[in-house]
């Protein structure tokens, strides 16, 4: 019986979408208004689907603490009340995107989950903007 | 023309997870809280999805009246208001989790509604989390 | 400056709505299937709101995080994943309506709030059903 | 890196479930009040999904103003405010109902997106229904 | 002990916003595209608040039951699927504004409502609009 | 017919908390994260509550466009996509927590607004936390 669990988190983070390498004036072409350097940003909410087989004796997918522990640990207390330029190494020279921001939370995650599950994040930057990874076809 | 149409339904109920023949202390290890004996409960939310063709006269995959009436009648007016260990059958050797409540409810609906659909149930237990059967990979 | 703050909360709890001097008769008919002597049960959500004046330095009404944590040590943990009939002595001799239940989560934080701050408790038992505490006019 | 980015969209708009060369009863009993000959509306949102590949330089999969430009201006703006039935050509011989609609603005969108990328359209036409196409299974 | 009770309803109808006295451009000048002579529609949402005395003994304010019941009777299977302007006495001279609107719903649950209670009535006709009577301030 | 009406709004943008004549410690100690001197982000809500009298001719208390309008050019333009505390003039000495940009905004409003109109705003933080100007109680 394979199935598919769902857990909710967030964290509040600043950004800027900005290439130094780019003028301003490329910078606030491309991006826009994502491009103020003095940073903006946002209430991130998350999504994060685990599937694989139910026990069959407890009838969990996976330990639901376990699951809000790693979520917790590794994703919420890093990015939350941070500057997600200035502050992170893998954001030096990848611009903080909801979609690298999307992928970059799913690698941590995949890092600390077991094999056996499959991974899927949802990240929305907005509550009218959001990604999901990996891609939904 | 193949579509799926998603409907929204929900029940409240008591449970506990709670395996009999463990002892208190390791119901306690594996489902913390929610082992509590006298049990606790939640408002449970489902999105019911049900794939197939439009009928191209009516511009209808279902008639939706029909489809909340079999979520209504089988589902809805089985378990709302009802403790879910307790009253019935089906979890009388069944850990409540929620994966096996959104299998359970699956099963259900698939044995109402004509073979012709594909059908999918994502049950959620609080705001925070949630499951789906079939796994959505 | 006088300006209210929200905080939101929440728990999950079983409970009945049934008088023991009364026929099952009786209890069925004025409380309908919340009667169910098997327990039903609600995600609980809070919100708490605390009026009074600024400090005009820190530009805070109250801290968040004494507010978060007394909502939490003194409502949060006393009920979640509990049984309101079974597992406390106010409900007793006490009905665990939302009404009921709103007024004793009012009477436990006026307890544990200092008495310069003004108090009003919205207790939601399912998404359409809420009660306020006081009454709003 | 193939990733999905998700959009929301919404329009307000009347219409009815009504086939003109069905008699009255046919319609009532097929399409139940949705058939009130004098309309009834809903406020429609719309969740817009955009599959594709990362630009590596930018970090975006399309560039969210464009999206949301091409909603804005082919979709929301064509059918905001508007009476489905009577003012549009696309709904002369098709009846209006969410999975027509659904598929209808797929299409609209589908024109105006480029070829490279994946497109799904999910509709709601009240907070308990809704519709996806192409179906999820 | 003084208490409100909240309880949420709804209903999906078509309406326009249209002085037959006026010219059409004096029509779209005051009340924008909402003045499409064709209708548009609206989800209704309502949360209507009751405040009085709770019961000591059953510990509730009112019966939800009877609650709903009068809501529903009166206010949704009156006007859901329904067109304001054209099937209702009382927009024939009264444009049915969200203003008029909640006003002309808190007049017909007041109707059906013991005297003891106060009764207030807020009004969403969409996610970013609502409405409330009497006045909160 | 005094009537109130609430349109919401919204703006996305960077902070922190931070008194610069206090030491780092006393900053963390008083603000814990939302100290951060790289500044974190929210995306935040606000509900625009207007009261007074409606016109019996239009049947509206404010013209919905008007207000969308006061609101986005002077509140949403003004801190859309900025940070809070490096570019504007009023945070230069004031700390920008929710009660002092919640009475900032409120007073925005105030100076926009016609005299006859009362005016109360609500505005979240965090789906969590809010706060209204004025107060409730």
């Amino acid at each position: 019986m394979r199935i598919s669990i769902i857990r909710k988190g967030h964290f509040n983070a600043a950004h800027k979408l900005y290439i130094p390498s780019w003028s301003e004036e490329k910078n606030l072409a491309v991006f826009g208004k994502c491009a103020n350097p003095h940073y903006h940003g946002h209430n991130y909410n998350m999504e994060v689907t685990v599937s694989g087989e139910v026990d069959p004796e407890t009838g969990m997918l996976i330990n639901l603490k376990d699951l809000r522990d790693i979520i917790g640990k590794y994703v919420e207390d890093r990015y939350d009340h941070r500057n997600l330029n200035e502050e992170f190494e893998e954001f030096k020279d990848l611009v903080p995107t909801a979609e690298n921001l999307c992928y970059t939370i799913w690698k941590i995650l995949r890092e600390h989950l077991d094999d056996k599950y499959d991974l899927s994040v949802r990240l929305w930057e907005t509550e009218r903007n959001s990604v999901v990874y990996p891609a939904v076809s």
